[in-house]
């Protein structure tokens, strides 16, 4: 049995693409007591994109804060508050930010339809009904979220995704105009996350013909850009085909031990994931050779510097929670090592790769 | 504006994926009154996996004939012979063969829900009602016809597409074990297609990095293929990956010269699609030099003779009909010259090339 991918059905690419927004959601307000939903990263709030956003009087704006990786709680709140807003249907929900915002932006779509909190739907195939309509319009290109059938949140033991057919975007566009301002640091470690999600779906054992041609392009893509000389808007329309790619590279296969590591150590320090992954990354020299090298040529010549240290001083209840969460992942760590996994990655072993960090 | 892409939505992709169609058309089969339809091309009529096709008994298997390329009047002749067939309503079209069939079965499902003959459909955007949820099985890698938005008919006046955002299929099932058995020349001149269109994305003028990612991979997928020196099964599964990425290359995008003079050349020569491209591609390095020469050294490799003299002999009305056709083609020639095509290509630069096929 073979996955049948949901691939997301609509796409728009290019430079002002944001403003064909009100043609998209129209066919989509069938009357006067439907709402849409506008989940925006608060840091783009005075932006004359967000200004310009085809909002109705009577549509929702939220500003989220995604200072901190997407949690379940908030995503309760923010459905919560949604539902409180208005007697209205709520017809659509556009997510408009970087990864956190596309994953609140799904999870608020699926749990308007689905009844608890979203912790329990973390999993894998948990969820029963379709969400509401949903947009993503990414503002950093790298995480794949656009594409994912996931949407990865911290609960109350994990942090692990909702994953599912119903939780891909039904349309996404991909403005490379929206890319611009990003911190250079942080613009570099989110493209790193496509780069890194290529390097697990290559070296997995998941690996087939298809996500191969994705990761192999995404990889490639990210090279050119960081290692090569692209005039920097050119570069920008590349890193969101590199994300696009990226994500789909996974979509047949799974992500592996750098997002393993990497979620625990997000769960217990809050770190943020894509420079979280590039902690992560820089120490898998033995799992990613190739590509870490890769890796760490691009960090040089762009002078990035990577925080250091992070489990000095941690309890060792800290410590046994992170490598709990990360060792918690089963699907990664198969891709990853294969169905004898545990025999190579113990406790023990995620230990030692931690204390370097 | 952009347009805003449709993609095909589910896909399936690894060897005997075939085997999970009665999966596939589980959900659609709400009740006894409704049909699936197979258009099946018949030179798979006996192969196993035809014979194992999760066929009901009130469904309507039809065996086409995909010899010459698929014209108009046979679109409406199957759309009648599926209205004829039972009281029932059909839920599903099912094609299963190259891209003639692929094209058959897009537009079949069309033609159960518009009115009128196919051919008043030949051009941009002129469907008005989706079609029925219709599978796309290919058994030849390269056309894109998987993932195109459009369904290449020879009607009465030209050979033109049913391009629609409802023609693309509502899934995909690309199982490279399909692909054994196809003659030698025939894969190799399938192949050729995907080749071609990424050749006439990347050189076009309409190229985005969307297209420009979708059809370097097709191109280099199909060098790894024909000028390397991979395993035939891995062969088979990275040609399948080409042909998608070639669609989708064109998808923003569009042909070019090569097309343009192909459907010249089969409307009045009935030449097909995937040979008549390679009978046109050998002539075109002005436009496509690097490109060419690596088609030609691909042909030399696999020992692959291409037919010459087509036009030796050809009367003058035929040839006129000919540039007439393919100088038809607008959006392809503003694609591959620009908006001053015509001043480019005349009838009589035209007449020069077709001369030399």
């Amino acid at each position: 049995m073979y996955r049948n991918l949901r691939v997301v059905p609509q796409l728009i690419f290019g430079r002002g693409s944001v403003r064909q927004l009100a043609d998209i959601l129209a066919p989509q307000r069938q009357d006067d007591l439907s709402q849409v939903v506008f989940l925006v990263d608060r840091v783009h709030r005075e932006k004359s994109f967000v200004r310009e956003l085809p909002a109705a009087a009577h549509d929702l704006i939220l500003f989220v804060n995604v200072d901190t990786e997407p949690k379940t709680v908030y995503v309760d709140e923010l459905t919560r508050q949604v539902k409180d807003f208005s007697g209205r249907r709520s017809c659509a929900v556009v997510g408009i930010g970087g990864g956190s915002t596309m994953d609140l932006a799904k999870a608020v779509a699926l749990m308007l339809t689905n009844p608890g909190s979203s912790s329990d739907y973390q999993g894998w195939d948990l969820v029963n009904h379709p969400g509401i309509y949903h947009v993503g319009i990414p503002t950093l290109a790298g995480t794949g979220a656009e594409v994912s059938r996931t949407t990865v949140l911290t609960g109350p033991t994990r942090k692990l995704g909702i994953n599912s057919d119903y939780t891909p975007f039904d349309q996404i566009i991909l403005d490379p105009d929206l890319l611009a301002g990003a911190p250079k640091d942080q613009r570099f470690f989110t493209a790193m996350d496509s780069f890194i999600h290529a390097s697990e779906a290559l070296l997995g054992t998941f690996i087939n013909q298809f996500s191969r041609a994705f990761a192999e392009k995404s990889q490639s893509l990210c090279r050119e850009v960081f290692l090569g000389d692209i005039d920097a808007a050119v570069a920008d329309e590349m890193l969101m085909i590199a994300s696009y790619f990226g994500g789909m590279s996974i979509a047949y296969s799974q992500v592996g031990v750098c997002h393993a590591l990497c979620y625990g150590l997000s769960y217990v320090l809050g770190v943020r994931h894509g420079i979280g992954n590039c902690i992560v990354f820089n120490h898998l020299e033995e799992y990613y050779p190739e590509d870490v090298r890769t890796f760490r040529t691009m960090l040089e010549k762009h002078h990035i510097e990577l925080p250091r240290g992070l489990t000095v001083g941690l309890g060792e209840p800290q410590m046994q929670e992170m490598i709990r969460v990360a060792l918690s992942l089963e699907p990664l760590w198969q891709n990853a090592l294969g169905p004898d996994w545990k025999a190579q990655m113990t406790p023990e072993r995620a230990r030692g790769l931690y204390l370097r960090m």
